[in-house]
């Protein structure tokens, strides 16, 4: 048996995605969260599923919102730091929106678990969640930025944002969605702002700069 | 003090929307299901909600999961009919698919509760929910056929539906969509397709099928 933590036994072998103890909780809670419900799930059911004890959970968690702030968190890391990065380059906008959606759907439809279906729980409208609410705000205006820098047409900077977060839908609604996702939504976006540039060359420039950031 | 069902007394006087207690009942649940999560409510919540008896509740539905079915099926109802009216006809597939995406945004916009938020539950992969996952599925469809026969785009068949149902998530994190959606979104369809013809042309024969059908 081996141990983890302060000395607790292991009830089970372990069987988790994740080198960790705490990546192993944290995989079995987004398991729960997305498969049974984030209310109808329990810190002893995580334990359980993770095979270690209730209180050795709490050696690394103090509470289940605790967890599910890190997951939401994690959703959102990668593609707000390669925004901020996009920020403050010098490529035009519509070359920057392609790649911030190229990334971003990659990510969400890549994913393990497809957390982004827990962003419309109501529980997400607490205090609690208040800094993760800012994060993914700040992740939609730079996308709202972009978006209006490439498009003349008015409101519909707002859907490119919602376009690449459908991939959620898409995977929830029909189990996955299908890697050619990554390439026909960001070629969706540029279509629906009206961006008059050949796509073919606004595709390949985004793409050095996916490599490049 | 008035009466309802076999004749239990009401604990407080009528304060929902709906003029019968079965609407009340379910306007109240709406309000629970969509402010407090489904999981986080219970009957006795939704009766407390009604002012009327947890018992005089089951006169008109025999489960939660009952009523959540009912609210479920009201959001799908009248684009479904809408879509099987359009399906047979004549117009061209675009204006087809711009009356269909009109009609939906502005009742998804307009809807008291959004109750589009709950699509995304765990609990709806059951056999319980599995009529009202097909209904859903066949207005998907209507969606898909009908962008594919407006579209030469390969895949993008998908998208016009993932559009409109985001006023759902504009709802979600904005509190509300504003009234420029009903034709913002359906504008974006057309372009985000491909479609050649001229956008004022198609929404006008759009807004007539609208009126007719």
């Amino acid at each position: 048996m081996t141990h983890i933590g302060p000395g607790r036994p292991r009830l089970e072998p372990r069987r988790r995605a994740g080198q960790t103890p705490r990546a192993e909780i944290l995989d079995a809670a987004a398991e729960l969260f997305t498969i049974n419900g984030y209310s109808n799930t329990s810190t002893r059911g995580i334990a359980d599923a993770v095979g270690i004890r209730q209180a050795s959970l709490y050696h690394h968690f103090s509470s289940k919102d605790d967890i599910l702030d890190l997951l939401l968190a994690e959703t959102i890391t990668a593609p707000l730091e390669f925004a901020e990065a996009l920020a403050k380059d010098p490529a035009p906008a519509a070359v920057r929106l392609y790649a911030l959606a190229w990334f971003d759907v990659s990510q969400l439809r890549a994913a393990r678990w497809n957390l982004g279906a827990l962003y419309l729980l109501p529980e997400l409208r607490g205090e609690r969640f208040a800094a993760f609410r800012e994060r993914r705000d700040t992740l939609r205006r730079h996308y709202e930025r972009l978006a209006a820098a490439a498009s003349a047409v008015p409101g519909v900077e707002q859907l490119p944002f919602r376009l690449v977060e459908s991939v959620i839908n898409i995977r929830s609604d029909e189990g996955a969605a299908a890697e050619y996702a990554d390439r026909l939504i960001p070629d969706a976006i540029l279509r629906l702002l009206g961006v008059p540039e050949d796509p073919e060359q606004t595709r390949s420039a985004a793409m050095e700069l996916v490599d490049l950031l």
